[in-house]
């Protein structure tokens, strides 16, 4: 299956570069073909990506046949501390030198955990992205952010470092779940809300079982995600584009990582997330009320409810203390100012963070039960 | 004790700065009363420190009477992934979010620690370094590496994270003992000898007691560690001036501290690779005899001498295996071209060490003896 010779043409955007198109893979091959011989090559996994696409990835690069295969759980459980510590010994005990290369194959907690251990192994070594998810593809493999969760805080522990590069090989996403790929349509999402109107349309419209339809926009929002990242990759200013839907949506996940239910994947606590937040851009006067209704709508169709008591409330406003992008407590949103252009930092209250979760729980189909049987 | 109103002068080489010179710690509450009223300070140091250094730095810097002290055992088992673990935990739980700011007050575990610490908490925080020890104002608290050990392994993991800024107040080091003083005066020797053939001249000569007489060698000293950490800040090439006598060095400290004689301090260690690393200079044609018995003579006489015997020579070219510095298992050396010079990236075969390690037991006062004894 690899492609020999030379690769034309190759889809590339930023820095550092994602490769993406049907040929991104052959690039891989002869980016890893062209490293020194000295170069040991490590291929990090969960049990699911060692077993789904490993195989057709060791098709398309063959260089990386002789790789050292580690493999982790599946689970954001893997992004932990002594699972770091396992790594970094392995590694020490492979020789890995400081011309080593980590191949991270998965999903988000893979380039997370993978980026972080490779970022700190002997202050740093070479380290690439092969995202499996779509999540991975248009989110978490681009950026530079690579961190591991600690005393139940997410991402808590990490580093900006950069992977020498992504590729994009959107058939993975063939054994992909449906819940899984609204996992990723929820950054896809937030992509066009943030920075192009047409990617929001175009993205609103897409056939989600039809994998061929979705590949062309798989790569414009990687191609947003990481023009962004480009223009501030240490996140200082234009970078917090990037958070809409995230300040209330972390403190979700991390409540629902806590309480009895199921779990919130991340798409799905941005979702959520995304609801509150242009409820927000409205309350505070920057979005009107029609395209409020539109995103709300869309995303409520899409997205399966997450019911939470008004006595969590509290809970979620202590969680959102802790998010890494809140200074001294303030609480700092990225809000819409229309579809496809939003505003960093604006300054947003406890109390104002408390009506827009009850916004979101009286848009539950069954809000007037539930709360008629709280009474 | 503190000096208000405007600073000057103030001596400040290399990026990120260096503060040196009386009024340095004048310059540093400058800095912190600049802050935005919403960073929380943080100090880091040992019980060594926090007894003897810090009512002296809270004296000149009143800034950092509000701050919250953070304490950790001395020596260099605190360099280990536990304590960052319970650092993060307390960063997170005193609600330090990533305008806060780490002061980092002691030697080079304190400053290795803390920067590995805060490069790493919530993806990076400032960090502030004020290094208390000989070696940490020449050597560790500049230059941007920040590490901990693992597995027996010093510094395997870790980052390149820079401080914002490094500030040298020399009388801090008025309760330093003889032997911590010749730990530092190791690099001190070093540096003069790979860059500054008349700091090797002033340093040989300089009179260790005199704290007064010492103090503009230790500024150049770190002057020059400031320059060639700009040159190259990511050890790409011209940094690796900076390992002569650190590739035995290394191996020899990781095997003093697990075999039951006491232990090396790391310039300790550095000097007995020194004498390696100049005798190899002489073996391969690089430098001439004269003057690598001249190196050799200064460091014999400074230094005590450390047994060991002929057959721990293998374990020791085993933990030079280990050694980041090294490509799959090539031995690649700095040695002399000169006094004042060197070159980097020198190939050393294991046989070459040996016979270096064999040339460093033959020089110690007792050799006759031992050889003898061992016949």
């Amino acid at each position: 299956m690899a492609t020999h010779g030379k690769v034309t043409p190759i889809m590339q955007t930023g820095h550092p570069p994602v490769f993406m198109g049907a040929h991104a893979l052959a690039h891989l091959e002869q980016r890893l073909a062209a490293l020194p011989a000295t170069s040991t090559c490590f291929i990090l996994g969960d049990e699911t990506t060692m077993a789904q696409c490993l195989p057709e990835l060791l098709a398309h690069v063959p260089a990386l046949q002789a790789a050292h295969n580690i493999q982790v759980r599946s689970g954001e459980q893997s992004k932990d501390i002594e699972v770091c510590r396992a790594l970094w010994m392995h590694l020490a005990e492979q020789h890995a030198d400081r011309q080593a290369v980590l191949v991270n194959l998965g999903g988000g907690v893979i380039t997370d955990l993978g980026g972080f251990v490779a970022a700190t192994y002997k202050r740093g070594i070479r380290f690439i992205h092969v995202p499996t998810t779509l999540m991975g593809m248009v989110d978490a493999a681009i950026g530079g952010k690579a961190a591991i969760d600690l005393g139940g805080v997410k991402n808590l522990v990490g580093a900006f470092a950069d992977p020498d590069a992504t590729y994009l090989h959107t058939p993975f996403l063939r054994t992909l779940g449906k819940r899984e790929l609204l996992n990723g349509v929820a950054e896809m999402v937030k992509h066009g809300l943030v920075r192009d109107a047409n990617h929001w349309n175009e993205v609103r419209r897409a056939p989600l079982h039809n994998l061929e339809a979705l590949a062309p926009l798989i790569e414009r929002s990687a191609a947003i995600k990481s023009e962004v990242v480009a223009e501030d990759p240490r996140e200082q200013g234009p970078r917090k584009l990037l958070n809409f839907g995230h300040t209330i949506g972390h403190a979700l996940e991390a409540f629902a990582m806590e309480s009895t239910q199921r779990s919130l994947l991340h798409g799905e606590a941005v979702a959520i997330g995304m609801v509150c937040a242009t409820w927000l851009s409205w309350r505070t006067g920057l979005l009107d009320r029609d395209r409020m209704n539109a995103v709300e709508e869309h995303l409520m169709g899409l997205y399966p409810s997450f019911s939470f008591q008004a006595t969590d409330e509290h809970r979620i406003l202590e969680l959102m203390r802790n998010d890494k992008k809140n200074s001294s407590g303030e609480y700092r949103f990225t809000l819409l100012t229309g579809i496809g252009s939003a505003e960093v930092d604006v300054p947003i209250t406890a109390a104002q963070v408390t009506e827009a979760l009850e916004h979101y729980r009286l848009l539950l189909p069954d809000a007037h039960l539930r709360l008629h049987s709280q009474a």
